[in-house]
């Protein structure tokens, strides 16, 4: 008898099971079912349609020649049956039959000898006061796209709650409509979770240039409106906003898995096996329904991804089909673009490695992204982040303007290997003027962690520097730059000994304090630290990331 | 007694581990000697300061912060003392003392307890018939820089002699000064040695488009002219030009080695262990003047480039100062920019892996470089190369006027890691809509890869269809895309039938001949094999690439 293959879901995971199962299986009967009318599109690109930048929304659901992935499509091109608009309301997994109703109609069945759940997840709803009003809306379907777009013709001033990767995104879409955006954080930073807050701070700096206001540490509380949102409530603050965009992340949909029994993980996704089987050996899920692995830490962990999806979805349409495949785990890669400003990381942030448990170090390391004198250099900085006993490179960080998701792919690749700081720092990257430095950034940033483990190097962040000057601390805070660069921008209450005379002038300096030298990226900061151990003194760092690292406010000039 | 380190070369690999022996060691004397007056500066930057696209020569040794790289820099900033314009001319290993000669002076001697050499290459000048010629020249030192950009103004049709990275570069710089180019190479592809031949062929075509005249296959026999050149002559064929540069390849420095019996590798270049050290343990030898082992075919490999040189520089500089490191090797990686074309590989091309005895499966990928409906997303094509029976990622190629770099070194690193496709095809790479598809190229490639080695996918070369199309072999040419599409270009004698229609459409097609299914990219056309495959047809293959990876001419419209 045929092999039949019952996929919920026709979005990116269940698209591709189904697409794969059939290219691996030639006999099976293979039907996708999907409660939406619209299919196989890329949510990913909405924020982009929204903003215009992608101009029609067709492009977001067609293949790079421009034909449309609808049910026809995947009957004439994939070789399987899509039914949309049809909701799967149960399993019943002795019977092996699953339970489907299309529109208002009545409920039917569809027998299964292989199902896979590729359910997804949906923006998660907070229960607050009023957030049923008109215009207050998520981000997720095509529908809601045309309606984010449509509103912001008519409205002025939005808000997005929440500032992870899609608020962000939606933040600039808004901004680039016109509207006035404010943009509200629950946490203390922008995009926890995928950044430390002194990379954080970057991107909240650069979206503010770009007009949004950012709001961190604020829990929006409720909304007031006359049936449509007319202001946010962020416990006694007021925002005026006539559309609001939920963007507080996402969660799986597990409805039906865990009515039917299987087994959901402790993140509150799907829990799969290596073959991302459920715990019903004929049940296979995968995409944002289903928990993974993370490499690095062994832990599970809930990643919804567009990417993940999409190599989750061909591992469950191979094992559905009969084939054998596997899908290890991810290591949290995550990056965005955000008016001109790029920003990721890949492995574990600091905070996620020392919640881990690792005893670890750290390395800021700010540089131009190519050869500085190749026209169109742009500044990035790397924040690499390692374990101290093994020197294992856990996670690397990048922000900037420049091409920061090189650094993360190379080292993505990197971590998933257990490459330590040495291994890193001895990669054979590709350079040439155009493309990086010829000491790439990212083996800069290996360069210094060996340092950083070895001794030779001691690293201060500046938030700890900012509280020594705050408390008033008794120690040098030396600027090794030159006078020129020193002229221009400057911490207050530093001593300027530009590093090509500090060798002339050590008598200038007390031998017995604690110093703290900086420059532009602390690369001279870190030259003057060798100098003054050489010269004997005992007890010297430098500013990790210098100047472009300084989240505070600088001297007046 | 304080340790005395000498080095004899001041460009990168010198410069560099004078700097860091000096950070290890701060109590060790520290020279510097280079023959020349221009130290510590990037030659890689050469051909964009013969174009104006960096208008500075002093950009080109200089910190990113601007200061000028010179012999007063290297004291009072790095703590070491450089001697230019002092050539040394021999090694006494049993005195342990070198000789020198400043300028036009007597030769005096200067005692070491290590010795580091990083003498470098010089461009290889072929003998061949008046190659003495005024303004024939090479490109390798800031004079060679000057005299070029100088001849630039006041010539008007350029030759360049070799189609390798520099030579390439070169033509790009001289074709923007407004000359007349001419490239000639001796092998019968552009960057031989880097790329294989149909991916050199995507650069030869962008190259001409720019309007370079490319002769590959084609010796240089000797040149003509009255003092100054005036033609080149390539056997009996005559090419007028009043500037000649000469790119055909570099040769290490070894002149000081050989004399004082060190060990000479294989390459030519001088032998060196993991620490660096040469045939006598008091030396070292860093940078373009030594040679390496291949990680992938575990062989020596002379293949002389500025990134390469700074790491070695580094390990070198810390062993001579009395610490520990090591060199691991490289995987010859390369990139080149040439005009709006970016093209490099990692490992090993298909040509290198066949002459080192693997058996070796391809993949030819072309795709957008990132999602097709982001704007600017620019096409590159990929070539995978791995071993059939392990299934190890032996080498990518990278083309296209996408980033490619990215991709390049994502897959170095996996590759310095022995990925196999398995692996690659599951790397988390950082994915959104401005940096790449939801499946990235790299993966993508790995997945055909994967395809491939399991029998799944089989492919036949653009060059083996075109032999077949030639010697009028009787198969199908089959080719799977939209009418419109064929429309507008295509490949003469290829039959259409849409992938949409060809469930439909089978009874069309004979199920004993040989079928061979494209589209542009190869994807539907795998989808027809898999279409053929599943409806009996036992001998169908799809065209590696597709349209896209089809060197030769289009069917007339
Ligand atoms: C604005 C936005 C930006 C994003 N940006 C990125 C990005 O830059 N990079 C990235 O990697 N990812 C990004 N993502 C995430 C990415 O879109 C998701 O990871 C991906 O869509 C997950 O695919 P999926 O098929 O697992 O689930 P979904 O896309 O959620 O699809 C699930 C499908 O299942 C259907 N379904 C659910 N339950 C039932 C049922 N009971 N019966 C029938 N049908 C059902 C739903 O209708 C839906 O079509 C973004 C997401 C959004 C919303
Ligand atoms: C045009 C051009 C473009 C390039 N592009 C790239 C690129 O894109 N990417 C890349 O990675 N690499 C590139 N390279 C290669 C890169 O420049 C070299 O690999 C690098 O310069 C090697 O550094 P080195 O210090 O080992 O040797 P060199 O740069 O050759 O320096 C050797 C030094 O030793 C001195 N010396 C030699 N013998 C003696 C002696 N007997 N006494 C005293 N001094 C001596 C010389 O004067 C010289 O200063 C390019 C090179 C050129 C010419
Ligand atoms: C497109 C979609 C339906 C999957 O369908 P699919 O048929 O598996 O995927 P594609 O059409 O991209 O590729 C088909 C096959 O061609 C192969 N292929 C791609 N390029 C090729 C080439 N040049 N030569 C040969 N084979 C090629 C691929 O490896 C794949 O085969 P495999 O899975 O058997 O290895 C699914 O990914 C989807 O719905 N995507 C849109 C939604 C989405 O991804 N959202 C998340 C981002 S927001
Ligand atoms: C510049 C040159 C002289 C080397 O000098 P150097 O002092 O070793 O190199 P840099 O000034 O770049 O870096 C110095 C140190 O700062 C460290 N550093 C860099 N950024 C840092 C930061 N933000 N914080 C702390 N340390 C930093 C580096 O790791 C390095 O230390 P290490 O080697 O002890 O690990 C040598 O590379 C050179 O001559 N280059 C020009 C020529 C060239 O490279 N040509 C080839 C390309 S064409
Ligand atoms: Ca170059
Ligand atoms: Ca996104």
């Amino acid at each position: 008898m045929k092999r039949r293959i019952v996929v919920v879901g026709a979005n990116a995971a269940g698209a591709k099971a189904a697409a794969k199962a059939r290219r691996i299986n030639p006999r099976a009967e293979i039907s996708v079912i999907d409660r939406g009318s619209f299919i196989s599109y890329g949510a990913c690109g909405i924020p982009y349609y929204v903003s215009d930048t992608v101009t029609d929304v067709k492009e977001l659901m067609s293949t790079p020649v421009g034909v449309v992935r609808d049910a026809n499509f995947f009957k004439k091109v994939k070789g399987v049956s899509v039914k949309t608009n049809t909701e799967v309301t149960g399993i019943d997994r002795e019977a092996k039959v699953i339970r489907l109703r299309e529109g208002a109609g009545a409920e039917t069945s569809l027998p299964y000898d292989k199902l896979i759940l590729a359910t997804g997840s949906s923006p998660f709803v907070p229960k607050i006061e009023n957030v049923g009003l008109k215009n207050i809306l998520t981000v997720k379907s095509i529908e809601d796209a045309e309606l984010l777009k449509e509103s912001a013709l008519s409205c002025s001033a939005a808000c997005i709650v929440g500032g992870g990767l899609i608020g962000l995104e939606t933040a600039e879409a808004l901004r680039q409509k016109g509207m006035q955006v404010t943009l509200v954080e629950m946490r203390d930073q922008l995009l926890p979770g995928v950044l430390d807050p002194e990379v954080a701070a970057a991107v909240e700096k650069h979206v503010k240039q770009q007009g949004v206001t950012v709001l961190t540490g604020c829990a929006v509380t409720g909304f007031a409106g006359e049936g449509t949102v007319a202001t946010v409530l962020v416990g006694d603050l007021e925002i005026k906003a006539d559309l609001v965009v939920l963007a507080p992340g996402a969660t799986p949909n597990v409805q039906l898995a865990r009515e039917a029994g299987l087994a959901i993980g402790t993140t509150g996704a799907i829990a799969v096996d290596q073959m991302l089987r459920t715990s019903d050996p004929d049940i296979y899920a995968c995409g944002d329904c289903c928990e993974t692995t993370h490499l690095v830490t062994g832990k599970k962990v809930f990643v919804p991804l567009g990417s993940t999806a999409n190599k989750q979805g061909r591992v469950a349409g191979i094992n559905a089909a009969g084939g054998e495949a596997t899908f290890a785990g991810i290591i949290g890669t995550s990056i965005l673009k955000v008016f001109s400003f790029n920003a990721g990381k890949t492995g574990l942030t600091e905070t996620e490695a020392r919640a881990n448990g690792f005893d670890v170090e750290t390395v800021l390391s700010p540089a131009p992204d190519r050869a500085h004198f190749f026209p169109g250099a742009k500044p990035i900085m790397l924040k690499l982040v390692a374990d101290r006993s093994t020197g294992r490179i856990l996670g690397l960080q990048a922000a900037g303007e420049g091409a920061v998701d090189k650094r993360l792919d190379a080292a993505a690749a990197a971590i998933t290997f257990k490459a330590t700081a040495e291994q890193l720092s001895q990669l054979d990257l590709a350079y040439a003027p155009p493309y990086g430095a010829a000491m790439d950034n990212l083996i800069v940033a290996a360069d210094i962690m060996k340092n950083k483990l070895s001794g030779h190097a001691r690293g201060i962040s500046a938030r700890e520097v900012k509280r020594k000057l705050d408390e008033e601390e008794d120690f040098i805070l030396l600027d090794v730059r030159s006078p020129a660069e020193h002229g221009e921008i400057g911490i207050e209450g530093a001593k300027l000994i530009p590093l090509g005379v500090l060798r002339e002038k050590l008598e200038e300096l007390p031998r017995d304090k604690e110093i703290v030298t900086f420059c532009k990226i602390s690369l001279r900061g870190y030259e003057a630290q060798k100098i003054l151990d050489a010269a004997g003194f005992t007890n010297v760092k430098f500013m990790d990331g210098g100047i472009m690292a300084w989240p505070y406010k600088f001297r007046d000039r």
